[in-house]
């Protein structure tokens, strides 16, 4: 299978896509890989998958290879003997972050007709921003931890107790993130958080709380990972889950009782199932008090969260063959000809 | 000033909005328009405004025109001597129904780097969705009309009593819409819905209730048309409401007491301000009980609601100056020059 990837964007997490997008190439070994980088710009480059690596790109280097046209079926490429479609089988979409998560990529790729593998772009403008996540896990009934939706332009006013952790809603990867213990220093971790975003939600900071990860799509079964629970210090700032990024080495189960685990997936299958289908995605769940609740979705995760699968490579192939479909709208001018019809009479 | 009118689409609205398209001539008297169509099958095609009329898209003479490419800036004619750049000063998203309402053509304006007016991606994806407006309002405080949400695969169960209004949740101009008296009617108009969303909401039919309808922006200022009551019957089935998209003369003013205008107006701010900044939208409330309820967001009102303003014109050059940005991203290559440093010392 010839696989597209589609890395970098204007987004705050450019880099680490660019992490994302080499470490596939250690984990499809099997696969063609056809790499194609959206610079800061948003201008699209062909990339050598032989030469790829990172500095290619902080050197600009990149420019000098193939520039790349959107149009109806594909990327082409433009020259004096006209345009060339760049040949691929389905498109991952690796964009961390803008650009890649909240639905840009999705809708491109729908308006110009090319299969993809990502969330589709309601899945991605629910999933991208904290706040509408709630929203979505409200109406599927899945738990989420209590928050407080505070607003740039709005009272800096919060009712729960410290401490409390300050998320901007549209960031990944711990951007403007601060943990607050006490009231004092509340307006300066707001400011640092609108700094990136003009709505922050604000949770508690729970103690005590196990986090567990679990990844998965729906090819023609359930394709779940195994469930993980991640490395934590208080919190993973920007560095450390920088790493995270380039993993392609397996990992170890969560030790984690069989009732516990069954609720997580079943958490799991009822986000994912329809919104989600076409994508890999990871969901992030924390255990508090007996409870699951969910604390974000990743809609693009780190290097797909390739391990965290046996068979990575060969579910991609399978989700290929699986992609949703927009429906068919069929326009024929009923509505139209019945006017002219009538003026004609009139 | 130069506006390029985006019209058609792949969407069950494809029609109407080439009938808004053509009514913008009649209402854009002192403005140069340039009016790009994209077909049925997503292709975008420049349509000549001297000859632009409802058969040429039926006959499928349009693709006699000059076929447009998206590239960095703009859309582009590609030719012999190379491409050339459509000149405009800002683009009118008139697609209604899914591509322009559901948030791709503001993915593609964001990511292409057009200057436009419409909604913006996430609210284009939440007003699209009839369930998400509902938490959309829920979470600003505005209240709404009581429903309950039906899933494609869930049980056809309600717990409300009859009658009731069935609506797919992501269409408009009242596709797939019925009003069930009882119960014996409820299996069937859920198989008409589901023919056209996995998603339906179902609400009470309201008797008694006024509807009123409010459009407008945020320019240097706050730009409200008047309030509209609208012609009612029991409800406006598509082909009456068809009509709608090809007004081009004033309406009168509704006859509401000062007070509830104002409430209206107050909602109408509290939706609109920041989440639809660059648009110009209308919506439809319901005064119930002395109540007033949102019904709906109509995020690209079929003609642009021209009619319910007194210099729709003008405004729309205003807006064109106060179009939002995205927050402009710098990729500095940090992240990657330090780990080429880590990686060189180890």
């Amino acid at each position: 299978m010839n696989i597209a990837i589609l890395f970098g964007g204007s987004s705050f997490e450019h880099e680490i896509s660019i992490v994302s997008a080499i470490t596939m190439k250690k984990v499809l070994k099997k696969s063609q890989l056809t790499y194609i980088f959206v610079d800061a710009n948003r201008e699209c480059y062909l990339v050598d998958t032989d030469k790829i690596n990172s500095k290619l790109f902080s050197s600009g280097a990149y420019k000098k290879g193939k520039k790349l046209t959107l149009k109806k079926g594909g990327f082409f490429t433009e020259g004096m003997l006209g345009s060339k479609q760049l040949g691929f089988d389905v498109l991952l979409n690796l964009i961390h972050g803008r650009d890649g998560e909240d639905g840009k990529v999705a809708s491109l790729m729908e308006f110009f007709d090319i299969p993809y593998i990502s969330p589709r772009l309601e899945a991605s403008a629910l999933s991208y921003n904290k706040l509408y996540t709630k929203y979505l896990a409200e109406s599927l009934g899945i738990k989420t931890v209590a928050y407080e939706h505070l607003r740039k332009n709005g009272e800096r006013k919060i009712s729960m107790g410290y401490p409390v952790i300050i998320k901007p809603v549209r960031l990944g990867s711990s951007i403007g993130v601060s943990i607050v213990k006490n009231e004092s220093e509340l307006d300066y971790a707001l400011d640092v958080a609108f700094e990136f975003d003009s709505d922050v939600i604000v949770e508690p900071f729970l103690e005590g709380v196990k986090e567990y990860n679990q990844a998965g799509c729906l090819t023609d079964t359930w394709e779940l990972s195994i469930v993980e629970e991640p490395y934590k210090e208080e919190f993973l700032d920007f560095e450390k889950k920088y790493m995270d990024f380039a993993r392609d080495a397996q990992v170890l189960a969560a030790d984690i009782s069989d009732e516990m685990k069954e609720k997580i997936r079943e958490s799991f299958k009822i986000i994912y199932d329809p919104l989600f289908r076409g994508s890999i995605i990871r969901c992030d769940f924390f255990v508090h008090e007996g409870e699951v609740l969910l604390n974000e979705i990743n809609p693009i995760p780190g290097s797909m969260a390739n391990y965290l699968f046996e068979d990575f490579e060969g579910m991609l192939g399978r989700l290929a063959k699986h992609l949703p479909k927009e429906p068919e709208i069929k326009v024929d001018y009923q509505y139209i000809h019945s006017i002219q019809q009538a003026k004609g009479k009139a």
